[in-house]
């Protein structure tokens, strides 16, 4: 059974029902040390009154979700991504946050040149390496499930991600963030996992349902669904990463519209016995 | 561009608007010579009435679909879907089909035993291989998009299905059905392609939406989304596989409720431009 106190909640799990406060004292109140930041909701409130609000409430900063986004193969909106990556992640040093949590963005409008796309972010990706030199935070890459790859995220695989960091070259200051919704399905996943080792910078839970409506928005909380979770967090484990296990749930149908309180609770039960 | 005579028309791409005989004699009438036939359709009229339609027709058989979905942890299940197999193969030899589409299946319902779906799937195709050996029937083993793998397919990769080849070891009859929609997001898709060789035994073609709403019924007529589709077909090529071209559109929203002779006149313009 997981260590309690490696349970984090991402904020994007209640996005619709707390404000970057609320959620914060929220989470405090139940006990919950560790959050990932919803970069939205911190500039609901500015940077430097969010850094405040985590800091009065001694709320550990996991991830800053997210930067990258940047495969536009048009030089000006690349060069604005890149500009907008700077940025988080001097968002993620004011707030304190271990890593920016990075995705790679899809493709452009009416592009079909996935090559290119991986190469852009590739190149983005070394940019933020140098700018974030010396800062104390990492880029987190985090490969989304390839059902994302025309809108969200080219990188897709984790033996993908192994191969962009061995391609980056530093291992300081990138790692790579397995989410179990995004990796479950993939017969290289414990390969990659092993291989990914301390690279681990963040470890995502939540489950795959099989009625699954919507492309984004649909996860499952741990147990709802057909991952076998304590298998992947035993793969992190054994691959070296003892951090914070967060339950990240994008539910438009259901956690989104359920009472906060209530949604941490049964986080709290369902981290007991599905992570 | 592809030589328009290896274009062939997934009987399921016209589902909703066409019986089985005006599948064939629609397909007949606007010079689509090959066709993949689509199981439920033929039990509609019976195997040897559907026989006698394609040949009256002149129409060549690619695949039987489907074929395969064996994972289920009860072994009278199991064995039934075996013994499924067994006739699905017959039909196909009495249709005169070069090969049965088949897909692994998914989970089983309350099931998160990924490894066991796969080991019971490899087990079944092994008896699907002795049965259908001498009868000129390929095993066509199809890897569907990782989004299928809880409902429909635990087979979700190229290098999968590569790795399966292998171990099955029959170069004969069993071979590698490749559908642009669950390969075009994979990183190591142009050297799985490479390594399946001539076991590549069918090209699927269809595009990606990106407004994607259901994550089975809801593929793209070739140019409306964003897969580079010739691309992957000179891959393919390359790889020594120059047989039919096959649009297949699961589409419950568009082309399932278009005029079957306008979706006929659409994809033979498409495949032009588009495959």
């Amino acid at each position: 059974m997981v260590d309690e106190s490696r349970l984090a909640i991402h904020q994007v799990t209640l996005r619709d029902q707390w404000s970057f406060r609320e959620c914060v004292e929220g989470l405090a109140r139940h006990g919950v040390r560790q959050t990932a930041v919803w970069r939205d909701k911190l500039h609901e409130v500015g940077v430097e009154e969010g850094a405040k609000i985590l800091c009065d409430n001694d709320m550990r900063v996991t991830g800053l979700s997210v930067g990258g986004l940047a495969t536009s193969p048009d030089a000006v909106e690349w060069q604005a991504a890149v500009d907008d990556n700077r940025r988080v992640l001097e968002e993620a040093a004011l707030i304190g946050a271990d890593h920016v949590v990075t995705i790679s963005g899809g493709l452009a409008a009416d592009s079909t040149d996935l090559d290119g796309a991986r190469e852009r972010t590739l190149e983005a990706l070394a940019r933020m390496l140098r700018d974030t030199r010396g800062s104390g935070v990492k880029i987190g890459i985090e490969p989304l499930h390839p059902m994302m790859c025309a809108n969200r995220a080219v990188l897709c695989t984790l033996e993908q991600a192994n191969d962009w960091c061995d391609m980056l070259g530093d291992d300081e200051s990138v790692g790579i963030v397995v989410d179990t919704y995004s990796v479950w399905w993939d017969p290289n996943m414990e390969r990659e996992i092993e291989e990914a080792g301390s690279r681990i910078c963040a470890f995502h839970v939540n489950d795959w349902l099989r009625d699954t409506r919507d492309l984004r928005l649909d996860r499952g909380m741990p147990g709802d669904g057909v991952i076998d979770i304590p298998a992947i967090r035993r793969a992190v484990e054994r691959a070296g990463y003892h951090g914070a296990c967060e339950v990240e749930i994008f539910s438009a149908r259901n956690w989104w519209r359920r009472d906060p309180d209530e949604v941490v609770r049964i986080i709290k039960d369902r981290f007991r016995q599905h992570v």
